[in-house]
């Protein structure tokens, strides 16, 4: 299974695809999208559709995983985020992939298995878990693998439930 | 020119094309958009950015003007209609028109020339300005007019003060 984490904004949107094999968690490919301050915001939104477009069709993964966010203070940014976030789960629905969203705190609870965990704790979990030379950079990268790690993890239980299930 | 305006959401958005003719507004077409609370977001989404799109291209507006809100409360809403908003703005920079936006607040002063009306007066005014026979409802839809009628006054504002300027 090839798993799209995906942690969104308008100025740079992380993106990591890992595959799972067996128990086994694999990197594929991961970055991040940016769009410039100085261009239109119709036109930066255009811009992050096309690139996940042209990557969920060049990566192909089964499915997407979005850091679903909250704020607090800047309700501005919520819309600006939210508005990302959209033009993405869009590229997915037109793909027919199915999206799952994880809180922060969800996240931390299935990487370092404590949500209040710090962000550095986070980074260094998501680099041993694939077996990297060095933390992925910028942040946006690594939150955009842990939220990957944390589907495929959750898919993992998920599917070993259904396995008490059926027997 | 004709102008869309667009009270965005995800369960309903407002739509509304206007013409304006010299100093007359024209009513073309308004309606809603609903998309319902069962289906999966990624769904609604889609829903949202086909009806956009299959709006778009037949009323073929030439500027689209989209209601700016900011909610106090509820972050939640504030990403879910964030969402909806992008998917809204991608329809109109794929199709290349310039997207305008204005706060509750500006659609308020343009219409009735007083930040504070409330909402049955800005609604009385967008029936005059259109000369309808009733307030349109939902009051999702009467919303999408009032942003259209907005951005088609602010543009007369606009055109006189660049016609100042060059004489």
């Amino acid at each position: 299974m090839r798993v799209l984490g995906i942690d969104p904004g308008i100025a740079i949107v992380g993106f990591g695809f890992i595959d799972k094999i067996g128990s086994k968690l694999v990197p594929v490919q991961y970055g991040c999208i940016t769009t410039e301050a100085k261009t239109p915001q119709e036109e930066r939104l255009k811009q992050v559709y096309e690139s996940a477009c042209s990557l969920m069709d060049r990566y192909k993964p089964d499915t997407v995983a979005v850091e679903k966010l909250f704020f607090n203070r800047n309700v501005t940014t919520a819309f600006s985020v939210g508005q990302a976030r959209g033009v993405i789960i869009l590229a997915a629905a037109q793909r027919g992939l199915p999206v799952a969203e994880y809180t922060p705190l969800q996240v931390k609870q299935a990487i370092v298995g404590y949500g209040k965990a710090e962000k550095r704790q986070v980074q260094e979990m998501v680099r041993m878990f694939l077996k990297l030379s060095a933390i992925p950079k910028p942040d946006d990268v690594a939150d955009a693998l842990a939220v990957a790690i944390c589907h495929a993890h959750s898919s993992v239980l998920t599917n070993k439930i259904n396995e008490v299930n059926r027997s």
